[in-house]
């Protein structure tokens, strides 16, 4: 398999850990955002939409979409499992992976502070509120659904990584990349740390990737 | 079980499909967007985060977050399914479904929509053109994704209905609302007219729902 990402994507980030965690060796080709390669023709032959991660199998099928890689992986490759077995428990580690997938990042990626700037004409100050202003907005939401769950799980639902953590470390790596404010999310900053203490994850770190 | 949702809102309007192609009759609680009632109090009492959809199931556990609840349906009633057997299709039918649900609706959303007008003093030009652009840019991909599915099928993978269905008839809804033009997207106007006529489909509508 190939996996082509970029070091800080969000989204390639999550992948790396899913591929780390199942303990699949990918070869990885890793872009550099700032000569928007990702961007280029030989790549939008692979992803005609032009975005990151995309995941070439061995037989040359290419997947796109991380949330919709790592589902596939969780099912092609099931130990260890990335969701729960109960079917309610699996909705709530889904809920809390999409509060992140769905509700924060989109609204943070490269294209739409780009679209702040360039079209809306927008300084960095009214970008860094906006880019803040979604992640506190998500995080607030998280906080309070790990609050429901019982105890003092060491990750967001149990003690094994799920698609919630994987999804938590990247965008909380993000966060801290554009100054947010995280002192209000002491159980995220607690599994954060946590997560990133494992092999899967300390590996798949954007400064441990190729520049 | 109980939904509570909105009529138009993108993401409630996926789970009534859902719940209606799984033949599940549900006790659905529509509120009302221009009152801002979902933020009231009790309905936080329900989903702390404040967002439609939540369901909740007969024993009192509460579901958020479409992407998640549309899975776990999927998983408790597995006929007829909302996802193929083979694992790639899987992938790429979760691929189509999150184009919408991860590129296009996230920011797309009234949150945001209120953001632009009320944080960063859009006109509605300007908050038009941010509704279009993202459609634009996400439905061409969808576009270009179903042109590499072979053949002319009924939906957007084969000729059943998915979880990519489920997501582009609410996206094409809220998208005619918005005025967007639509014309580059044949294969996506095609499918939406032929899922809108299934019963499912029909009972979900918007328009069917109680104000």
């Amino acid at each position: 398999m190939i996996l082509y990402g970029l070091a800080v994507s969000s989204a390639s980030y999550r992948v790396r850990i899913a591929l780390a965690l199942k303990g699949l060796t990918v070869t990885t080709v890793c872009k550099q955002l700032s000569a928007n390669e990702h961007r280029l023709q030989d790549y939008l032959r692979i992803n005609p939409q032009g975005f990151v991660p995309a995941l070439v199998l061995d037989d040359g099928m290419v997947l796109t979409q991380s949330m919709a890689i790592m589902e596939y992986l969780n099912e092609a490759y099931p130990t260890p499992p990335l969701l729960p077995k109960d079917l309610v428990a699996r909705a709530r580690v889904r809920a809390m992976a999409q509060v992140i997938a769905c509700d924060i990042h989109p609204l943070n990626n490269l294209r739409v502070l780009r679209y702040l700037e360039g079209e809306l004409l927008h300084d960095k100050t009214a970008r860094d509120a906006w880019y803040s202003h979604w992640v506190q907005a998500g995080f607030a939401a998280l906080e309070g659904l790990l609050s429901r769950e019982s105890g003092e799980s060491l990750c967001c639902f149990g003690d094994a990584p799920t698609l919630a953590d994987v999804c938590l470390v990247p965008q909380m790596f993000n966060a801290r990349r554009f100054s947010v404010n995280l002192i209000a999310y002491p159980r995220l900053a607690r599994i954060d740390a946590h997560c990133r203490e494992l092999a899967a994850f300390v590996g798949a770190a954007p400064e441990r990737q190729e520049s």
